[in-house]
This record gives structure tokens, sequence and C-alpha cells, in this order.
């Protein structure tokens, strides 16, 4: 496969899942990555300090599935949703099968009553597997700018 | 056509579409559209319940050019600018001579007195014709994620 | 080289370029310039009544290094980092070794306590030496949106 089309499955990819998380099939969020994959939402200050924990952590798909099932079924929260606008991705290598990639991030959270507000923002750190269609996150890591955020993330970013 | 060059045509259309609006070019604006053209502005609610009408609605160019003569010569209202912020465009299908695209957008608005707020998110779902040079909007949907927008919507999105 | 091998390079410059700042990693920042550089941070306004002077103005690469050194030994200023979001970039020309490019963007600013806000919004009009690699900013002029951003701004753009 060229550079190219790498580029071109990385892009739709990112964009794919935001559009899944966006449209509220999160059913469908694990798919998106391998089985054995790491998926963690930190903030920047953790990151640089080198912690492997965050403020969501899913060591597996299968946690993720979890993930998704609670979030279904047993926690409460007011409904809301986001939208995405993720800005150009950079791939910085490609090696063995896999693509690192990174973007930047802005999102908006729409509450119930329609109230819009800039949510979070901060930048997707991927490393993804090439070597199957469709493409699939080995590892996502999400890294808010800021440590504010905690007590209302339900939904995957 | 190679799908690559359709991708970069489609995504240069977009583009020049927001310059257009942001840069106050009105007049030019329907030139982005064929003449029988679909072009809706309407909150995600709407628009999932299948409803085909909107906040601001066209159903062909001359539709479109109405609107630009009514907005500046009638319509009263403060004077403001956007900017747009057009996330990563998918290009989801090319057929017929027909490419579906769909993008998230943010729009922050710019008031007379330089005051700047974040004005409205949602997502472009396009269907675009390719089979002419330039690439023109068949139908653009302008899908909004809070209804809470509607008095303030002069310019188009 | 072939104008989707443009693209690509000027496209990862922009977004090189945006990390290099969020990732306060100023001092590599004149190196996206070549010696005989134009930057300058304006106003719409001040742009468009044909003005060449602004909030922040650099004719070389030295006076970019200045600006780092000032911003990093001289001026007092809270602590605080940005966070780049650049919508999709259109190559307008590509002639003599140079591409013209702009792009849209937003900039949220994160303060040392954590405090989030959409701190500017406006366009890049860049002019970019693509006859040796890496590409470099012969020109990058930052055109803001409103202009009441003036007395904050410390790290450039």
């Amino acid at each position: 496969m060229d550079e190219q089309a790498v580029r071109l499955g990385v892009h739709d990819l990112i964009a794919a899942y935001s559009d899944c998380i966006d449209d509220d099939r999160l059913e469908e969020w694990p798919d998106f990555f391998v089985d054995k994959c790491h998926y963690l939402i930190t903030s920047r200050e953790s990151h640089e300090a080198g912690y492997r924990h965050g403020i969501i952590y899913a060591a597996s798909r299968g946690m993720l599935l979890d993930r998704v099932t609670s979030l279904r079924r047993v926690l409460m929260y007011e409904k809301h949703r986001y939208r995405h606008i993720v800005g150009q991705t950079r791939v910085s290598k490609i090696a063995d099968g896999v693509a690192e990639a990174h973007s930047n991030f802005i999102t908006v959270r729409i509450m119930h009553d329609g109230e819009t507000n800039l949510f979070a923002v901060g930048r997707y750190l991927d490393r993804i597997d090439i070597s199957t269609t469709p493409f699939r996150f080995v590892e996502r890591l999400v890294i808010l700018d800021s440590q504010k955020i905690d007590t209302l993330l339900v939904i995957p970013l």
C-alpha cells in the first residue's frame, strides 16, 4: 500500500470514529479498535509526567464494550451529545503495519436543552493497524489540554 | 477522473464555499450550486424526524439569488461576519457523476464591535455534481446541533 | 514534484507549525521560516485597508529569534498555552518554487489554572518555499477576525 493510500485510510478512520460518537452509535465504537488495544483519556500534565492512567482507561476491546454497557444501563447523567471538529492529521511514521498519527480536536457539547459549549480541546495520539482493512486503532491516547473536565466526562472522546 | 482527484476537488469546493461566505462575497454564493439544487439549514432533531423544511430553505439557484438580494436590500440586522472551521471531509460515495460527502463544522460569529462567539456547530451533508468543472452542490444540507439559533440566522452557513 | 506531493508537504508544514507552538517549543518556531521572511499578525480591517504593520511583525528570521528570546527572558505574562485547530487548507497557486495557501484556524487558550477559552479566530495567508526540503514559510500573514486581542497576544499564532 502506498503512502497516499495509508494517509487516506487514516484520515477516513479518524473521521468515521468521530461520526460514530457524534451520532450516538456508541455500540459501534469498540469496533474501531483491535482486540488488544489501549485507549486512554488523560490530561496533558499527566501525559507529560509519564503516567499511564487517566480519566477513562481501557486495555482491551472488551473493556470498551463494558464501558458502553455501563454507559447505556448504569450511569446516570443528563442527556447530551458531542460534535467533534478534528483538524489536519499528521502521519508521522509508517512501519511494520502500524501508522502513527496525531490530530488536534475540539469537542462541542450539546445539552438536551440545546445549550452548546466548548467542552474539550486536545489532541489524539494514535497508533493504527494498517495491515488489514478496515484500519483499526491499536492505541488512541486522548490528551486533554485542561484538567477541569473529569466529572463531566461520560461519553468517550 | 480518479478517486483522488475527486476528493481533492470536493475538498476545494467546500473550502471555497466557506471562504465566499466568510469574505462576505455573498453574490457569488449561488454559483456554488447547480440550477436545480436543494439547500436547507435545519436542526438535527428535524432532520432525524425526516422533515424537509427548515430554518432556511431553497429548491433552486434562483431562490438562493433571491435570498442574497433580500439579505442585501431588505433585511435589517446588526452587521456581522462568520469564520468557518471545517473539519475533515469524508467522501462516502462516488457514483453517476455525483459524490456524497459530509464534514463537521464550527462557525464563529464576529459582530461589528469585535465581539466573537461560538455561533453554530453542525455538519454538512453534501451531494456534489462532479461531472463538470467546477464541481457544484446538487444538495447541501446544513444540520445544526442546536435549535437555539433560528432568529439570529441571516447569513447562510 | 507533482501537485499532490506539494499539497501534502504544505499540509504537513502547517500542521507541524501548530504543533511546535502548542507544544511550547518556541525555540524551533523560527526554523519554519526562510531567512528573509515576512511574518505578521494583524486584524482583518487593517489587512483589507492595505496596512503592512500589525500586532506582531517580523521581516526576517532574526527578528523571529529575537521575539522568542524576549518572550522567554523579558516579557512578564501569566503562563498559558494554545491549541490550534486548523481547517482545510486551500492551495491556490504553485509557481516559481512558491506555493500560496490559506487556511482558517481557531485557537483555544489554556491558562495555567486550566481555564479554557476561545482566544483567536482567523486565517493564515501563506507563501511557502517549496524549492527545498523541508518546505518553509516565505510569508505567513495571520489575519485575525477581531481587533480585541492586542494586549493579550504574547505567544505567536
